[in-house]
């Protein structure tokens, strides 16, 4: 039986790379994707850290691109050869919600590498990976384009996620208030340009994510040196941000996004919460009318196609965001790294 | 001078009538009305029972329609002997939240009968009223329909106020549930009848009120006796409502409207809050990716042409809960009626 | 080998029931479903009269439903038993049309008894049929609502197709006039009155059909007696309907539609045209601002739900146009009768 | 009595600079403004041309901008001071198509420097012009942004029109073709680009409008050189594109336009048309389920402030188009020059 390379989390915070059997039956739909290169996302530190409890020995990742190899029944749209960024997020396409196009709230939703809950998928960090749904949850990527392929890469999670946190809510010419600099909420930033902001402001502690914030257009506020409201009103003739992002999730991040939008205005929440209740200002929210959209939404399939586009177009470049490229051999090192907050963003590459 | 009688909040708890001077001047944009019939509104209660702090003496009313006598410069759609319904809300019509289609939250609303910190408007609830902006808050009777004063009367107020609550958040076919059936309650659950929604749940303890909700094709739920959320999941094959509107207004009202919407179904909250913080159940509210939509959003103006054309099509009646009709000489009694909740909806008569 | 009945297009104007094989090997996605009821749609017309040409002994019928006896693997949402109708579009769920939600502009769309240009699927008139990509084309039959196979039957084309052409152009409370009391113009009609509209105007020359949509509360307007556009100004202090459906299909109704809409107002053209080009009324259709919506649209499957829902509600009736029941046996008696237009529409039992 | 200069076009072909008198009285809603620059615009060689007839003497133009020097009556956003540019179209505001946010179709709609049948509005080609209902058609300039008075110039009319033409049909990601470069489809063109589309193709014959388009960002196609049908199937896998906006105004232009949307794409016109009736290929207009948007529409006040924020952020740069730039004076020689078609674009300097 052929074997493959591939990330396992044993148990919380203990990551190995071990030999196991490579997927060889394909079912109706699937395709087997040859991984080429895959990333390590924010909500992979959950199960890593132990937060969100997963069962023993799952392979994870969630974030990855590459060459489909081999073609279950059932798949119309690709061929052994073709190259294709997936989404995390596998939805049906045909039930209640998937119908009301919101593929994230699919009643059948899974997530590669979650474990049980989310549909017992293998994770993509591995050198091969079965992808189900394939037709709703592959896009090939774009030839002749201005992307590369670490851009493309990322419009499987973090560039769709902040992405949508944006567009959903939003109208050309807006100014938009993005709370926590982080790799989604660099992502919202740049979206936010993308689409034809009049402004977009970024509230975050960390210089260098200010700093490639700046490099996108933004106007930059650390809140230890510049209260974000004053920040925000100064610039929008006192009214509020017409959208905001909290894309930093914790509590007083929470509390703050609701005091940034205007009137009538906007709050989407890409971030991730697992609070059970919190104490809100509710009073300001529905005095203010505050819309809150696109949180949680999770409807990475929905707009894979726009972002894949914006990148093509040369509008995105979430490339940028990479701070590490390393062989999946050092995974546990990676992963190290990463919870350390060492790296913004780190690549593995599954041939080494 | 000429003068007239006007319903007079002398301070909490004491309404008095009083002969007052007559308006005659009209600036510019102004026209004085003949006010024909007038109602006591849900938010009339805050300045009455103190809970809305207003300075002494204000007059107060913002439901009331009636026939223009006389129309100031610059007003262009209307002319002396227009019978008109007039909104609550009164907007400038030009400021950037006007320019968004908000006018709820235009920068310098101004709301009738409700004191210097909503622009000083003289109250409805006398024999005359002047109406600045009548281009924009005011809206010709129509002719020839099937609704009569009484139902296009509530489109200045609760009749709109209910409708957005559903329309802001609805597709046909929805099911909508609703939480509250006062005034504003059963309008909601008439609009969305009226716009086609596949089943509207109404849940409230009071039997007569649920009773009024079933005469418009509710379904209806008594906490007391029934689990809404069961029955709401129990109608939609466990998904839960599409659309949930709160027009009850306290928090253990709104806790059990956050637990009412599907995954990515959107919550309306048209009820009044006055509470600072409350705490919420924010996971519930995150993991299900709930939109909150038309809370605390006051667009009259923009949903008047709406519901006067569907109450004038058959398909809205508010009038069926008025529950009073009494002269504006005995509005003191009235409003204690109304305080201790023996009335509905009562409609105050300025003539007698 | 098991056999069965089906209506078989012999040629132009011949038609004939005849002993075919059952089918029953499937494929991925398929389903095998027992037709309970199947009708005779307008669009037969065009094969049945050589207009639209097809190749000899097609098995037609695109309107049906019944219960599904066996299932293919990929299906997810059915099982054997499931009661369901079909909808006449079968799209592929996964192309860059389907992505954008047209699912009738879908680049590899199917339709049921059209032959081998539109995917060569056997047609619904028969005592069973397969249904390809069931989880997308098929919908379960509402339970516990208020209306009947014979009112669900029609969701599969016209209900949805007439549906379609108000609801994507319509607000609430607008003024819409329908051109043509055909089957689609009544399913407009209704759907117009369902969804809110202010006033419907249908325009016809048959006396019946106006009378049939009287009995929805549309108003009617026999173009032989009064001028349409004079009616409709009428209507409309002078300013013209909202929203016109062309629901007739030739030129003389065509160029009447597009004098119906007010300034900046829409038209949607359900009605089946195959003129390669006409000589329209540009200079009104761009002075006006005139928008063409939904015209040729056909995304019956994307309109399924709301049509369904809004039946089990109570607010569309379309089983009110069924004219004849006659047993399929009777299928080219049937054909000469719908052909003459001695029927408005004709119910086939294939199980007679 | 004070005087000033202005442009008169005395009758067709025949432009003086006269001496006229200095408006001063302002009525209710209206400013005086100090016009610092002004520009011919294509629509303004309708009456030069004798094409659209208007009364002798008239006072022309319609695209200027200025500084407030005096406010009339009932004015709320502006003091004298203020630096502002202004709609050429003036909408009323509160109409019922104003209130359906169609402001171009507003029926009192009045247009400067058109005669009798458009308000009867002296032009802006002067040193002083009056600006009725100013808090609806006057947008501030932004301060601090990336613009120049140049650029914002031109959001008062074609600026304003090839964005709507794109805006109002569009998805970011995109594919839309423009065809004809003049300064609309130069002006849609580089609104495509800036709201996020995927590609831009323009089409015209003009090499200098060519590579105008290309330093935007564009793809060009001559179709003296290329089929623009090939080259744009060529681009979209066979699909067509997405948007098309015809912004040359024949009817060789407007049957290429229609042949160039993808199945259930939109087309836009916002170029000028003066044929009653043209023989249009309807049967792919049908087939194809193309959507006519935004065609004739001319809602300026509902986009200045997109462009305005856009042009203040850097992503519409319509200054570039400029290819004249003359003291008022030579209006006469300045109109020849772009009637002759030697000029792009001419702007007037009022004071010399």
């Amino acid at each position: 039986m052929a074997t493959m390379q591939a990330v396992v989390l044993k148990k919380a915070y203990e990551i190995a790379v071990e030999e196991v059997p490579k997927p060889s039956e394909l079912g109706s739909g699937e395709v087997l994707l040859k991984v080429e290169q895959t990333a390590i996302c924010g909500t992979d530190l959950g199960p890593y850290s132990g937060k969100l409890e997963l069962e023993d020995d799952v392979r994870i990742g969630h974030e990855f691109l590459g060459t489909i190899t081999d073609v279950g029944p059932g798949v119309n749209l690709f061929d052994a050869g073709d190259r294709v960024v997936v989404s995390c997020v596998v939805n049906c396409g045909h039930c209640y919600l998937c119908r009301k196009n919101q593929p994230g709230k699919c009643m059948g939703v899974m997530i590669f590498g979650l474990g049980l809950t989310f549909g017992n998928l293998d994770g993509g960090q591995a050198e091969y990976v079965i992808v189900p749904n394939a037709d709703l949850c592959c896009r090939k990527l774009p030839e002749g384009g201005a992307g590369t392929d670490e851009d493309y890469l990322f419009v499987g999670d973090i560039m769709a996620t902040g992405y949508e946190s944006v567009r959903a809510a939003f109208e050309p010419g807006d100014t938009v208030a993005v709370v926590g600099a982080g790799p989604v909420g660099l992502c919202a930033a740049m979206s936010a340009v993308a689409l034809g902001a009049r402004q977009v402001v970024v509230i975050d502690r960390v210089a260098e994510r200010l700093k490639e914030a700046e490099s996108y257009g933004a106007i930059t506020v650390n809140p230890d040196e510049t209260d974000p409201v004053d920040a925000v009103l100064d610039l929008t003739d006192w009214r509020g941000a017409d959208v905001v992002v909290d894309a930093a999730g914790h509590s007083s991040a929470l509390n703050l996004a609701f005091r940034l939008p205007r009137a009538g205005g906007s709050l989407s929440v890409p971030a991730v919460y697992v609070d059970e209740t919190l104490d809100l200002p509710w009073g300001e929210i529905w005095l203010k009318g505050i819309r809150l959209v696109a949180s949680g939404a999770m409807n990475i399939p929905r707009y894979m196609d726009e972002t894949l586009a914006l990148i093509a177009a040369g509008k995105l470049n979430p490339a940028r965001m990479i701070s590490h490229r390393m062989p999946m051999s050092q995974a546990a090192e990676a992963y190290r790294l990463f919870y350390e907050r060492q790296a913004t963003k780190i690549i593995l590459d599954p041939t080494r």
